[in-house]
């Protein structure tokens, strides 16, 4: 039984029609369908950053849940258009590699939407938020089966892996995943390495070096850069009221560094 | 069978509680409504963004749908609240021209509201989003008569035609209807001009001069300013993940100019 | 009978995916709620911001809604969660200072919410907005009665009071409440004043010092600052299409004066 919900991520940003006229395709298939914006100001084109959102959001949300992911520079040429099971949710997006964190935490089936068959008529070249991803979404989101949309694909673009690999003994590296409005660098270092007290490590980000933790902002002294386990089940390096991707000088997708100071660790 | 949703586009911005105020005021008369947020964005007092956001929407949306635009300088003064029927749908807007690229393309009826009848008691001098333009957006949604809410008018503000208008054999002048989050030029001129091919004209807006066309972004090599048929149905002049309005330094409103190498066109 | 809307006032803004996953944990417990966005743009910690926009709310929302505010910088520390009922609507909060405006206005009663019970499970230390407002908004908003989610207390974060003080015969102090999108600076000064006409008293604000009124924006001549009677109840000092907060140079919070030609006012 679906949950009647389409969410909403693009590069839209809020200030044109764009975001609007796609919730206005889904009311006319669906009516009943339950439209919930999660952002519209993914940096223009920024891939990266809607990779990390978007897989966020799953473990949230009610089942057959729906996301719409349109950061799509590659609109109107090749690239394909795609439908997503994963977590016992769907995911309609571009194959531009904006699923690959979905990918690399969630068993997936990823289907090839035909696009004759499901695109308004006439679908632009510039916008298929609204010519392709609002009706498919639309239609799933009112119980059309998958299977329907188009034929299960092996092949599709995934991005680098972000979990950590091994550099040498006591060295691992990782990679910036988010910047959050807060200036807090969420790493892909899983926050379960701070169950352990005290860490044993230090985290390196920028022109950051970090051997503090904390266990909640309000704790830290200000100014003062620390690391604590976030939200997202990742080590977060933050500043208490202050941004640390600026004191670290880091953007999404740059490399960042854990060292134990036990070598074999 | 009104569709039961209200859209909004106001210049309210996001950081402030007006919008969130206009909501209530509606879930209060019609609890049953769906509400649908535009934009907020809009430029402050920027009647021409607002006009051409508006007159993207109802071709996307279901029959009855009720299209609330607060961008609204005069408020509290003589301008008179409206509820326009075009295009099987509604719109209610202060009399400013907001309206002038819907009525530019649909036929129309316009009627004066009646503010006595149809106002919050009290009603405010500076927030008629809130005190008449939420109330009669909700009674309407909720299946109001439209000849209740007032008498049809015949005349009315609009703002000078953005229909291209012929400067001499080979050359027209067209304007900015607007700039979007990408730089992207969505002027009044036609996309269909672009279904010859190869074009035989040039599009001059501000600094730049462009022969080139593409019929997808990608397409489009990096740093070439190019002219597309963009998803509204405009000739559109773009750069491939660059700012074609920042290159051109134009702004909406200003004038285009296409100009003919056949001079008979 | 609840009326089954849920309100957001958040500092998280629209760029990550804090909102998003709020309103997924929130459709997942209650599907039937109506999210509505107040605004997630609150400035980053500004408590003293969404304490005026959380205050505007209850009188333009039906009976029993739900307004969840998510301005936290003391997440994860001491600082308790709570709900409130006022108005005959409730508030979900940290016990931060927030709601003082709503204390302020309205009779009411505050329950410290009982994290064991109420909580996600695992909650995080860093999003409380997810793992302890979303889902008590949602089962309160369902219909759980306010008395199971804690117990009354009686001493709770109140911020300093906002009503005018008289500082000497004709010489009132009041504060700004808040500075808008427009550049309006709302004061705390009750627009009643202004019932009597002229005024006989001038506003002094930062660098401005202001005699004139007006009863709409579009009457005051361009450039020069007025007071008006805003629509929250409260006098404002505004220019016509232009900032007053910036000509004046002043912040929320910051005391501003209103001075009697009659001192024995």
């Amino acid at each position: 039984m679906a949950s009647g919900i389409i969410t909403l991520t693009t590069d839209f940003g809020l200030g044109d029609h764009y975001a609007g006229v796609m919730k206005g395709v889904i009311a006319g298939i669906h009516p009943a369908a339950n439209i919930i914006d999660i952002t519209h100001e993914v940096g223009c084109y920024s891939v990266a950053k809607a990779a990390f959102v978007v897989a966020q959001l799953h473990a949230f949300y009610p089942p057959e849940t729906v996301h719409v992911v349109v950061v799509d520079p590659g609109v109107g040429g090749s690239r394909r258009p795609l439908l997503v099971e994963a977590a016992g949710q769907f995911f309609v997006a571009p194959d531009n590699g904006v699923l690959s964190q979905v990918y690399e935490r969630a068993q997936h089936q990823v289907r090839h939407i035909d696009t004759e068959q499901w695109a308004l008529k006439p679908a632009s070249n510039t916008f298929h938020g609204r010519d392709i991803f609002a009706p498919v979404a639309a239609w799933l989101a009112a119980g059309t089966p998958p299977a329907e949309f188009g034929p299960l694909i092996d092949k599709y673009v995934r991005l680098d892996r972000t979990t950590p690999v091994f550099v040498e003994p006591g060295r691992w590296r990782g990679k910036v995943l988010n910047i959050d409005r807060f200036g807090n660098i969420v790493t892909s270092f899983p926050a379960e390495l701070l169950d352990e007290s005290p860490a044993d490590f230090r985290l390196l980000a920028g022109e950051l070096e970090v051997l503090e933790t904390a266990s909640t902002y309000a704790k830290a002294p200000p100014g003062l850069p620390f690391v604590i386990a976030g939200s997202g089940g990742f080590l977060e390096l933050s500043i208490n009221q202050d941004s640390a991707a600026g004191a670290a000088g880091v953007n999404i997708g740059d490399s960042v560094e854990l060292v134990f100071s036990q070598p074999n660790s």
